[in-house]
């Protein structure tokens, strides 16, 4: 199960009701924050989302919208007297940036924040859990940017209940048997694993695109993944202005999902400047078929057969 | 005229739908942004307080319930292409605070940023602008920290329209007059100006004071304003915690606004600890009369006669 939480999707002008870039993956109960625009952490709250199964930070990129709430959440999790590790990982300089501003404002926490520094211009894998694999997704901004790719591992092979028992296999065996070993039985027989199992269920990923120009090379690192969310700070009759702020269109968001074959499109990162976000949509629909909108508080949940 | 308008009021740890510490005064048409919380900028909107009209923003100290929303807000007036100077006022660091963040988030702004650091344990004039008077008020708390007085400037002198009309002197002399000048008739007599003009109008005044532990010295400074807000972190039952933490008990508050003489006494700076606020405002009732709760949006408006 992989669940999409949209905590803020407005590029950096304010509204009262908008909220700058932030969201929450989680994927097999493992939960991970993407980007911290200002005023995360009340968005946090208000999704109901626990603090403490917060273990892994990725900000893309080092422009306020996408990083100013970093400070205070780290703060009110030290507030809060929290004692796991938080892992942060972010380009080059977020260190520092953290730091001292801990420093100036003497917060002292009451856990250990890790810093996982990115300045490579190629895919890197940089977090592997039980459950996920992580890598960044360079991409094309006036700074140094990266999305990210998650990816859910493979999980077991599928046991065959029905050909184990007539066979009488021993339960003692299962644990092996999913991952994969053959089984030799009393007779001296040896049973090949495939005819005991399913291969593993087809696992989910998700690509977090968010700031960029529209980069077409992006498009063989995210080929078919389940889910894909992209920038789409403006709409095709200003295309003149994406490509002077690299940012990218609706319409190009679209060619980039629809040449990876992706699953689904999400857009967000939308220009206050435009009345209806369903214009994105509309003008995305032009080149791709399965487009979708962020907004605020909105979740998007995908499960597997 | 004077009006204040609370924009959040709430200690450190954030809840859903309440806001740490940020307030605008208006004075006689100026506007003054005191402390600047994670939020702030979002505040502002919800209140429809035009960002132009800020020119002046006060910083208490850099705990970051007072100060994270600064970068924000700084960040989106030149996205806005704000034009004016923009005067901020705050500790020793401040500058280097904020200048930091904007290196690092490469943002360069369309205006100047002219910081004012305040480093002095006494009290200190750092403004005065047509209409008003700003002092410090160095506060007691675990970092370097100020309240801000804000005094309403004398106007002029009221002219007794019968009298001048009665002796007939010339319009010519009004603008003289008002500031205190005596008048000689062309038959040579003197007219003294007390006879022809009433003293200035009575004047307001608001003190500024949050984050501090008691502090009863502060009293001689803030004598008689008409208003005073003063944080209560805590009730009397954690006086304990409140003289730990370096902050004031509701009880506390009365005390000071009892002993200045106040006009009126506003609380704020709850910690979220307390379910019901208005408990804060019974324990000051003890020993004060004119107590009001601050909350996020309230208002209060001040007219003299």
């Amino acid at each position: 199960m992989m669940e999409l939480c949209i905590l803020g999707c407005h590029s950096a002008t304010p509204k009262a009701s908008l909220n700058p870039t932030s969201q929450v993956l989680e994927v097999n109960g493992e939960v991970f924050l993407i980007d911290c625009g200002e005023g995360t952490q009340v968005q946090l709250r208000r999704n109901r989302i626990r603090f403490s199964r917060i273990k892994h930070i990725f900000i893309s990129h080092l422009h306020g919208d996408h990083c100013f709430g970093l400070i205070g959440l780290i703060s009110t999790f030290g507030l809060l007297n929290r004692q796991p590790n938080l892992n942060i990982y972010g380009p080059k300089g977020i260190e520092n940036f953290i730091k001292h501003q801990l420093a100036l404002t003497k917060t002292h926490l009451s856990y250990q924040l890790i810093f996982h520094e990115l300045e490579s211009e190629e895919p890197k894998k940089i977090l592997e859990t039980e459950k996920v694999c992580v890598e960044t997704i360079p991409l094309q901004h006036r700074i140094y940017t990266n999305g990210f790719l998650f990816k859910e591992k493979p999980g077991d092979r599928q046991l065959l209940l029905d050909v184990l028992q007539e066979l009488s296999i021993d339960k003692a065996y299962y644990k092996s048997i999913v991952k994969g070993k053959d089984v030799e039985l009393a007779s001296g027989e040896v049973i090949k694993n495939e005819e005991l199992t399913l291969p593993p269920k087809k696992t989910l990923s998700y690509a977090f695109c968010s700031d960029t120009a529209f980069k077409p090379d992006i498009v063989e690192q995210i080929q078919g993944v389940d889910v894909l969310y992209h920038e789409a700070t403006f709409l095709e009759q200003h295309e003149d202005l994406a490509y002077k702020t690299m940012h990218s269109t609706a319409r190009q968001a679209g060619i980039i999902a629809q040449k990876a074959k992706v699953g689904e499109l999400i857009l967000g990162h939308f220009s206050a400047r435009y009345r209806d976000t369903e214009d994105f949509k509309k003008e995305s629909e032009t080149v791709f078929d399965s487009v979708k909108l962020a907004s605020s508080g909105k979740k998007f949940t995908y499960h597997l057969a």
